[in-house]
């Protein structure tokens, strides 16, 4: 494996919500994502899922109340937890979770998306 | 939890090589470290290492040879290879490893350090 430069990698793809998997840690996945606007509610019972704000400001609605998050902040959704994501602005975020985690967890729908990889 | 300011968390401390805890996903811990100077030889045969460069300039040095990363930049080190970090610059970077990984790995020393959490 090479490094991999982050921006290099955002620059190769446009489309919102759909996870480019950019390198493995042990049976996680590191994954690049651009989003905007609203994601869906949703909640992972078997993961935590771990998410750092690289440009722009990500919204995590939970339902207790939201999570704001700006460029060099992360923040760790547990398990169970629901949450539904919002970004007003393009938003780009590096997440982290175990291989084969499916983005729209228990809701599925429009919007699930399988991970592609992204060779450095 | 709440979100975790990286910035923040790093204006807390200024020893080197003495990663600090900042959140948890599932059984890996997510540490911040600075770091300057060459730190000691080392492998990890149970685990990969999750490095992101904050800021500053780390060297990963390998038996076969060196990688290069500035901020933004990423890099997964692969169990039981063989690295030792090396930093010309003060040099602020992320970590993602399972709890309870030994930053000197198999080599001990006097630069083995447990890391402290940082509560939010």
């Amino acid at each position: 494996m090479d490094a991999v430069n982050i921006d290099a990698m955002l620059a190769r793809f446009a489309e919102h919500w759909s996870p480019k998997k950019v390198a493995e840690l042990n049976d996680y996945d590191v994954k690049l994502v651009k989003v905007q606007g609203e994601f869906t509610w949703h909640r992972h019972d078997e993961t935590d899922e771990f998410f750092l704000v690289l440009d722009g400001e990500l919204t995590i609605q939970l339902r207790d109340g939201d999570v704001l998050l700006r460029p060099r902040e992360l923040y760790v959704v547990p398990r169970g937890v629901e949450h539904c994501p919002r970004a007003e602005v393009e938003t780009t975020i590096l997440l982290l979770e175990p291989r084969g985690v499916v983005n729209t967890g228990d809701t599925g729908g429009p919007l699930t998306a399988v991970a592609q990889t992204l060779a450095s």
